[in-house]
């Protein structure tokens, strides 16, 4: 059976996560009729007096941000999760819950309300990873805290509410979903081949040579396989690392040139500031050892054709699985044609 | 340890898919200064002459729908899923794919364009339910289609591209990442105790009446205890059924009315046109025997505060899983509180 299936319909396996999406190839043609977004790219100023993230600012709760120069991170003021809470259970028959424990940051990424990833300077963009780094540490030491979510929610498309650059940190007691569906797949394939399941896609995937977006001696970033987001993208070390702790110096800086060439990237497919949720997948931080984790961070992007046509990810996808029309291969092709100097530079 | 923890952040444990959602019900004070909808409840024509779902219009494809009395179906003209594919796996080290079979319909549920469920009469809704009905087994019986999945996305903001009152139905060879989930679960705990999971969870929700929003003597929905969508509900047969095939014409009459009771609720409570997504979850066409299965059909409406504010399932949820504000019980009660006269004839 050698058929080419990459122009039928066909479902690619996610490794990591041990689910299937479906790849409709043959679709791209649809017209479309539905819903379009409106494009939310304003000119922005360097300063807004009526954001709540500006340096000197006072927010909703009263507090003041100090006239910040270098990322800033706070605890979050309407927490999803709070320290503080008892450890308890609940069980009644089949309804079963448990108490959250945790602690929820803001981390703005830079003092100039105008900016963006992908147009920040590369070393200041160092100094928001080397922020990600000391939070990851700092969080994850603290009792009940055994896994640290650090995420971006990026565009008013995105449900980000303030457009200065900021990123969020949710860290807490219980193990996620998604974390522990991924270690279950690491840890199958580490005791079956005594090797990192995400290192030997990683080497498959330097040598195709199909999906890289961008590259450089540490990092690498693709489109991966089994994709669900029309332009979604993972960027992992090339060196096998189990959380961004482990980065040193060099590796920081080379992290922050992977992320800003990508973003940019990212802004010239639509020539739009391109909205996205990103995240950091690592090991938790309960104190156990993960030796098969290798860590990565990950681009969900919900544009499709346009800066206002966006994936739906709705009643098939909600009630079946995950859907996609443009291969992973077509997408990583449009975004290696795009130019690495972003488009309000040009 | 009997904190009554449903107001301080706690995680509900999903019987059914085995996962978790996050529950911050001390967080629905928030502010929102995100994203906002624009209300798109248009005053709709019984007939629009450029409505590709209109009885006597002529579609993209240059078929023309016939003038259609009762709920009408069609294979879609831009199918995801062909009949006509190979069956074939392409296996590449990490990089695993196989083809997909099926076929994709487009329901539509009534000849005029002006309605949506809530504004149908029951009659005319049985009719809706025994078209699913007869495509689940008309489906189902063809070679290589082993799921039949039944959905519909409403509102322009569930991707939905024609207001013209429809659903879809896709039928495929492989079996959904959700059903795997489920039926996982429903196996389990049968080989365990010989009973049903999903139906000694609702008799247990029939004896505690707090998440029930609708009832009659075949059918039940409820806010489930785990649910993740804000105002999600679940309706259920009350006999223990595997597939929608089972009904007979009474239970066909109590299922179209929960339906519509349910869906003037949901109008009700912003007054706008509630959008969702919905769809039924029953057992495999493979000719296996599933006598473990339930069947449900859910709704995943995305609207939070009003008619323009919604939840977004984005960063956190996206990386880690579900969050909601709202308890399940606060739901519920909002949606019990509300009238059973849709606001439009009021
Ligand atoms: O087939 P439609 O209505 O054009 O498309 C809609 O429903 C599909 C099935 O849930 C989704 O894959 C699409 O993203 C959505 O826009
Ligand atoms: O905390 P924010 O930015 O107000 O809220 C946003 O991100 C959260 C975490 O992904 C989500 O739960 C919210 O739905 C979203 O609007």
């Amino acid at each position: 059976m050698s058929h080419d299936i990459n122009s039928i319909p066909h479902r690619r396996y996610n490794i990591l996560t041990g689910e299937w999406i479906l790849c409709s190839p043959h679709r791209t043609k649809r017209p479309w009729q539905g819903k379009t977004e409106k494009d939310t790219t304003p000119k922005k100023e360097t300063y807004d007096p009526g954001c709540y993230l500006c340096p000197g600012n006072t927010r909703s709760t009263g507090d003041k941000n100090p006239d910040y120069k270098e990322p800033y991170t706070f605890i979050n003021d309407f927490s999803a999760l709070l320290i503080d809470s008892p450890v308890a259970t609940q069980e009644n028959g089949l309804m079963k819950a448990e108490t959250e424990i945790g602690i929820c940051k803001v981390v703005c990424f830079s003092p100039d309300h105008s900016l963006t990833l992908p147009l920040m300077e590369e070393e200041d963009i160092t100094k928001v990873v080397k922020t990600w780094k000391k939070e990851y540490a700092e969080l994850g030491s603290q009792e009940n805290i055994n896994y640290v979510q650090i995420f971006e929610n990026k565009g008013a498309i995105m449900g980000c509410s303030n457009p200065h650059p900021h990123g969020q940190i949710w860290s807490q007691m219980s193990i996620p979903t998604e974390i522990e569906k991924k270690s279950k797949h690491f840890k199958e394939y580490w005791d079956k081949n005594q090797s990192s399941l995400l290192g030997d896609y990683l080497k498959q995937e330097l040598e195709a040579k199909e999906r890289i977006i961008v590259e450089n001696e540490h990092f690498v970033a693709i489109v991966p396989y089994w994709a669900v987001w029309p332009y979604e993208i993972m960027i992992a070390p090339k060196k096998h690392q189990q959380h961004i702790g482990q980065l040193n110096e060099e590796e920081e800086k080379a992290f922050a040139e992977i992320l800003k060439k990508l973003t940019i990237k990212y802004d010239n497919l639509f020539e739009t500031s391109f909205p996205y949720s990103s995240g950091i997948h690592q090991i938790p931080t309960d104190g156990a050892e993960y030796p098969e984790w290798h860590w990565h961070m990950s681009f969900y992007p919900p544009l499709l054709r346009s800066a206002t046509v966006k994936k739906f990810m709705v009643g098939y996808e909600m009630f079946a699985g995950p859907q996609r029309d443009i291969t992973a291969e077509q997408a990583a092709q449009t975004l290696q044609n795009l130019s690495d100097i972003h488009y309000l530079k040009q």
